[in-house]
């Protein structure tokens, strides 16, 4: 089956709103072995929309339309919708309830193809599409028994290795030819590998996947901190959890980054004790009993010193390991010798002991970025 | 001038990515007075892609397609021109240099219609866009002697008032007709009004929104906390530069992120200090010397251990201000006398004592960003 999606909304189209129901909708889409061969977004113009759905519905068996569905005046859609099949099939339309907002959905069954409407806001859309479009789909193409193929993915997590020497160590894995093919998607601090495999059923999908996983674990082994959905700093929980170890973190150019980080992880209570933000020197000598000989002589941006704020907020707060940030994030407050973007990120575990430089690029907030990045990295290499 | 824009890349078709280029694109057009009809993707197949660019130059004056450029294998854009324009005109095209990445960009002009194609990277595509696209553009404009509308805005943004009530306050505002015209769009934890005026000059735009903003300044006052690119805590930042005062910050339930978002201003360690994340009930008492009685008598998540920790950070970091919060963040940790949801936060400026009692629904980060836009709030308005 061939799907359409059109995305109605002069908001959309004056750029004020980003259309993120085109990807929710296709991810869900490509899962059920369905392709999607356009996404177009149209505005509250009832010609150019009823254009858009006639097209749409000549070329796919599906077309799904988001926005321009209310209960007040702009329900725009029905009346496209009803330029195209005629008033008396809209009649027809199966209603799809609306338990988050207004506006219900609406089912158009014509000849041959399926006009499935669904208001805008995301957080309406997407229970109603896993709720009732999911299902009512699957019926669909069993009643036209088509026999179809499905994708699966799976994404394999990297950091602390560039997007470039990724690109190269994986050269051959990257220009595999369908239906299983792997893409590389550049974040900040990260690089993601996925692997796309498209089958008849699920197992086939899997059992493509398996040995290119494997081949690229046995690669990258160690630049790998997770899988699909998995973050770092989950992966950094889920390690100190297992080790019971507590973790204490005293930042000053990260500014609370990586706490903020560490505790969007549900039940991070257990091993996050908390932290301290020293951006000002005397809090880094008052609380974290800094070296005020250090501060002056090496600066407070240096090794030095990161590796005392690291052992001060280990003592402070009794923690097993004790990790500290000193950098300058910009875009002030750099000098020729001490550049904007250089940081300095310790780790302690007691006795073991480590420090790392770092000379990063870009705005302020990658930089925090790029810094919370690497010191969770740390952790989770060195707990 | 009618525009389109094209997305061109089958990662998008399977919801890999979000087109977020179309939503930059179209603002940047929207702001030069052209009007933009239809978004359309594509994905990399020859045909498909033919047709769609085909179809884009038969009906709009100027087409800009993302994507699909490239140094090697992947140059499908330049194919699907040549299909359509043929080869010689392709080989005429206007280059534009790509400091950024390695795909240049082209123009190609063809009977009436523009065909201007960039690289899909956001990071590579806007600043070409500004660069060079946009003063093209305007040369075109001019050559064609056309007399443009041009479309301005103006972004109002309010906190501490819920969309509902923003909603029935300007329901007579929010219903004007164009040319000038107000949209809501509320976020989590703000909403923003959005005049815009279309207007055969900027003057003329102008002063069609400056009685509307005026009158939406006169109805809702201190909800408003700034304009266009303006943040919550850029204007905190702004306020406290202004008074002259320091600001240290106590967090539980939010970890980090009200300190990491008051540092993610530029030139912050004018004004703050720092801050203690005290996330176990050992670190509120042994750093920020929360009373033992009052955690016990209490509890950690209470009125009185939120205002002691305010007070603990304001004394120990010898601030003008001290912020604290404490609350449960959930999804685990609720009871039913202490929800998840509930937070408790505090503000000191040494005389004046403020707390407040939240009651939040949401995920775990919703509650710790609506937690930190509220106290970041009672900063703005108590400061």
């Amino acid at each position: 089956m061939k799907a359409e999606i059109i995305a109605i909304g002069t908001e959309i189209l004056l750029g004020h709103i980003v259309n993120t129901n085109a990807a929710f909708l296709s991810q869900k889409l490509a899962e059920l072995g369905i392709d999607v061969y356009y996404h177009t977004t149209a505005g509250d113009n009832p010609e150019r929309l009823a254009e858009a759905i006639k097209r749409a519905m000549s070329r796919s068996n599906i077309v799904i339309t988001s926005g321009g569905l209310g209960p007040t005046v702009d329900d725009i859609t029905a009346a496209a919708i009803a330029k195209v099949v005629g008033k008396k099939l809209l009649d027809e339309a199966v209603v799809i309830k609306n338990n988050v907002g207004t506006a219900p959905g609406l089912i158009v069954e014509y000849t041959g193809s399926v006009v499935i409407c669904l208001p805008g806001p995301p957080r309406e859309l997407e229970p109603m599409f896993i709720n009732d479009i999911i299902p009512y789909l699957k019926r669909v193409n069993s009643r036209l028994s088509m026999v179809n193929s499905i994708i699966r993915s799976r994404v394999i997590k990297l950091t602390g290795i560039p997007e470039i020497d990724v690109d190269r160590k994986a050269k051959d894995i990257l220009s595999l030819k369908p239906p299983t093919t792997v893409g590389i998607y550049a974040k900040l601090g990260e690089v993601d590998l996925k692997i796309m495999s498209k089958a008849d059923n699920e197992a086939k999908a899997l059992k493509a996947i398996r040995p290119i996983e494997k081949k690229i674990h046995s690669r990258f082994k160690d630049y790998i901190f997770g899988y699909d959905a998995d973050t770092l700093e989950g992966a950094v929980g889920a390690i100190l959890t297992k080790k019971k170890k507590t973790l204490a973190v005293a930042e000053s150019c990260t500014g609370g980054l990586i706490s903020n980080r560490i505790t969007n992880i549900s039940g991070s209570s257990k091993y996050f004790l908390g932290g301290v933000i020293a951006y000002s020197n005397e809090l880094k000598e008052n609380i974290l009993g800094v070296s005020r000989q250090f501060i002056r002589k090496y600066g407070a941006v240096s090794k030095e010193v990161a590796l005392d704020m690291a052992k001060g907020v280990r003592f402070l707060t009794r923690a097993d390991i004790g990790v500290a940030v000193t950098g300058i994030a910009g875009p002030g407050g750099g000098t020729k010798a001490k550049p904007v973007g250089l940081v300095y990120v310790a780790l302690t575990l007691g006795k073991k002991v480590i420090v790392k430089e770092l000379r990063l690029r870009g705005a302020r907030e990658d930089i925090k970025f790029k810094t919370s990045q690497i010191a969770l990295n740390m952790l989770r290499l060195n707990v």
